[in-house]
């Protein structure tokens, strides 16, 4: 097998993010269900917009963070998703690119503009999203380049894009091309409600296709649909071989055949914002997985990397992993 | 006179911020005056923003960031500055209406977008500005609209405006409306640079036609062009009613006649980017003296301001600037 050119290819909706602080009522009044993720129309997003407080604007979509975090702790990265020639377009193909991960999927030629977010951060730093996907629904099949698939030692697939046919193609396209290259695929469940609209195929391709697996603990109740995290965990062990299971402000728990390792949270002084806490936490992990650390290890670096996204708002990091790394566990 | 419907209305730039973090070396290999704003093109704009890193995008300007500011201590305001109809403007109109200040400017209709500045926050948290002036440059005269600017207490002009002929006289026929209407003028120096440029002009502004008068150290120096922070003091205390220094971390003075009052800059946990400290030192002073507060209390309140906006990304305020005052103030 060929040597990789890249530590992780990310494959995910490319989406910019429009944070906003709100509270709760706000959320009530507009009957948004906190802490998910809801697919929006370019309607309501427009009206949800206008609703909304003043905001802020960054690059975001779960997998793309992920790379952008692997990317901030030295690692070489490449990313699939879709954006069209427009300003908000431009902005996230240059965020990308500034972080040195490689992102030459095709611009979107519709008249969808380029996906956004919108995030409503509340006061107890949960998040809420309502997600217009624009071009991101042109992604396809077509845009898996095998070659850059095969040089990735580990191919990234966010659970959302089984939202979309077209993205569930290039998804299954894009995991198949890995395996046969004798690669890793990497799923992250992303929602649980995504999960529980698609719960049979992602049992399907936890069983089949996932060998690293990504989920918070709610996510991986309702794919199994148990009521104990300890029952979920059963489940999951006999069916990828590392199942990196997130639990806020409890740390993580991981899973790989006979070993569990229990590994706290890193301390943050004051939470603003848990946008992208996963993803870091998953940049981190894959990274440890890549320089050959051991599991715990692996898990304590995702943890610096959510720690240091939900100490700001918006969810790709402010300052370098790879320092954060250093002067939190050397 | 009749009552004013808003404290303040304010007249600059409308820009969107496109901040990212960078390092001395990089202000060096592109000849960038650490802490300064110089103007650029749209080839500049480009070029810079193509070597720069990842970015996060939210309105700016600094009259603008002050009425923001204002309105996040409570008070009314309004704004008159020029965006295009692009995705940029329709960010800067949807972040100054949230906040519930009046912003009926028409939109520009040249071709140049709306105006952006790019913001290289340095280690040790210092700000140095890049600004692609675009839609900005057709604001003029007839955008002043003359019963906004009778309706407010106070109109308030960035020096930045002295930059492009057209906006300079949009800055005179607000004045003078303001004026005649009983109201009072205040005026921010912006930049040392800015003052070097239009120093002439400046002193027989602030002799004449500024009631409320902003500077940093740097720029009252600049004004006068002396040595000391003292000499400058001397000279401003016979030119305008009110003025109020400010020093970073060494607080304010303000000089009114007689009166001088130095106070100290409220404390901070970590600065992370300076961005918009003045502006928001503004808004608060402001808000304090319109309702009526002593200059060592304005001066606190603006202190207030600047303390919040300079512990993150971003010059607009994050949380509620009213909170904050009842926090560190009651």
């Amino acid at each position: 097998m060929a040597e990789a050119r890249f530590d992780v290819l990310g494959v995910g909706n490319a989406i910019v993010d429009v944070l906003t602080h709100a509270d709760d009522a706000f959320l009530d009044a507009h009957g948004l269900a906190k802490g998910s993720m809801t697919l929006i129309d370019e309607d309501t997003v427009g009206r949800l917009y206008d609703a909304m407080g003043p905001a802020i604007e960054c690059s975001g979509g779960s997998a793309a963070n992920t790379i952008a975090g692997l990317a901030s702790l030295g690692g070489s990265g490449a990313f699939i998703g879709k954006v069209r020639d427009d300003e908000m377009g431009a902005f996230f193909r240059h965020d990308i690119r500034a972080l040195g991960i490689t992102f030459e999927t095709l611009l979107a030629d519709d008249s969808a503009p380029t996906a956004r977010c919108l995030i409503l951060v509340t006061p107890d730093a949960q998040r809420t999203m309502q997600t217009y996907l624009g071009a991101c629904v042109e992604l396809g099949p077509d845009d898996i380049d095998a070659d850059l698939v095969a040089a990735a030692e580990v191919c990234y697939l966010e659970g959302y894009l089984w939202d979309r046919p077209l993205a569930k193609e290039a998804f299954l396209k894009a995991a198949r091309i890995a395996h046969q290259a004798g690669r890793r695929v990497s799923l992250s469940l992303s929602d649980p409600f995504c999960v529980d609209r698609h719960r049979a195929d992602f049992l399907n391709l936890v069983e089949d296709h996932v060998d690293v697996l990504f989920a918070n603990e709610e996510e991986v109740l309702s794919l199994y649909q148990v009521e104990t995290f300890d029952a979920a965990l059963q489940w999951v062990r006999g069916h990828c071989e590392v199942a990196a299971l997130t639990r806020g402000e409890k740390g993580s728990v991981i899973v790989s055949g006979d070993e569990v390792h229990v590994v706290d949270a890193e301390p943050v002084e004051r939470i603003v914002d848990t946008t992208g806490a996963g993803d870091a936490y998953a940049a981190g992990f894959l990274h440890g997985l890549g320089g050959g650390r051991d599991l715990a290890a692996c898990a304590r670096i995702g943890g610096v990397g959510a720690a240091e996204v939900i100490a700001h708002m918006g969810a790709r990091p402010e300052t370098s992993l790879r320092d954060e790394v250093a002067r939190r566990l050397s």
